[in-house]
């Protein structure tokens, strides 16, 4: 269970938008410290959040909050690592906190204030700290962009959803396309070496293509009617 | 080579948060279709990315800019995946898109209008279309978000900065730790198997802490220090 704490926002702008990025990713307990007036403009930015909004909670510090609630694991967030001689905020990665992180425990994912991020003593205050890679020429991202990495990243582990209703390929349908193609090659009366080398490309490009079933199902339909067309057309001509 | 291209952008506040995502993550090539006029929004989103804002490009339509560009690579972006039989907007993941790009290519990351993405014509003009999973419950991100999303995990890929200057620490350096640890419990008079246990159990926690080399480093010399005591302690007492 996540529980996503803003603290002190300044902008009723990055609230709302924070409420959207959750929703995006199945989180719907937001809990605001000490904030400013959530108002139209929150509403307005959280798009078809607006539960999420409703249903958010207000501490006046961070401190009360953890102590009222049985929180298992503390997750502060930080734009600027600290590196190796800051050991507030040694951090690890989106990808590292996902690999660590146990769904079945309460977890609070703790963003600071857009201008300051979290204080010293609020990250001491947390298990772990985690920063997103970003470059040096302009490392600070906006609040919500990054709590929206950080939610994707866990989204990717908790994977409740597939995408749409995809089904990939299997190497067998991917074959039969090829078998095809390679009937169609041995009718073109390409020399031996020229009708491999073309066969393991194309047999490539079909590997590289993330070809889904209803894809592979289309191609090789495609492909076995140009063989019979070729080869009814070859006799033909004979 | 990346440019990213924002077709018909209505809303310029957008465009600013486009150009802040790009430079977080090390991009810088901005191309807009036919946009809305940009202006001091845009500008006051982009914060310190105003280069980004003022070396993009505009184009009357993305199909122009295709033909005027040697584009390699075109990737379309979708909140919408189609499934299995919506052919057009079969979609891979961000993380299937970073296995498969070559960096060393041309590559048009194309995002569509806030409110009706990409058109069917424009998403055949693509070689691959990108989407995010997300909750089924609210699917559709705001483009930035979707946008910092897809740069961080292209950018874990290109891997150019690590965070900060931190060391990971090494096995041996936790082993170093987990020795004074087994001198310590010895000195506890541990029955055995309390001893290997709590052992273990130690071992566990430094192995999933991500412990940095600065970290193992003041580690070893408490561990260290608390054993010398004891056993001097143990000494003086017999």
């Amino acid at each position: 269970m996540f529980d996503v704490v803003f603290v002190e926002p300044e902008s009723p702008g990055n609230v709302g938008f924070m409420a959207r990025a959750m929703k995006n990713f199945g989180l719907n307990r937001l809990v605001l410290i000490n904030p400013c007036h959530i108002g139209e403009e929150a509403q307005c930015h959280a798009m078809h959040a607006q539960d999420v909004l409703e249903n958010c909670k207000t501490y006046p510090s961070l401190s009360q909050f953890l102590e009222e609630t049985g929180i298992d694991f503390k997750v502060g967030t930080t734009g600027t690592a600290g590196g190796s001689y800051n050991v507030h905020r040694i951090a690890v990665t989106p990808e590292k906190l996902t690999d660590s992180i146990n769904l079945d425990s309460k977890v609070a994912l703790i963003f600071g204030r857009e201008g300051d991020g979290l204080t010293n003593h609020e990250i001491d205050l947390c298990d772990v700290v985690v920063t997103i890679p970003t470059s040096n020429d302009y490392p600070i991202m906006n609040i919500s962009h990054a709590a929206a990495v950080i939610f994707y990243e866990l989204y990717k582990k908790v994977k409740l959803y597939p995408i749409g209703d995809v089904r990939e390929s299997s190497r067998q349908e991917r074959e039969d396309i090829t078998r095809y193609m390679d009937q169609i090659l041995g009718d073109l009366d390409y020399p031996p070496h020229k009708h491999q080398t073309t066969l393991t490309i194309f047999r490539r490009i079909l590997g590289r293509a993330f070809i889904t079933g209803r894809e592979a199902h289309t191609m090789k339909g495609v492909f076995r009617k140009i063989k019979d067309r070729m080869i009814k057309d070859h006799v033909k001509d004979k």
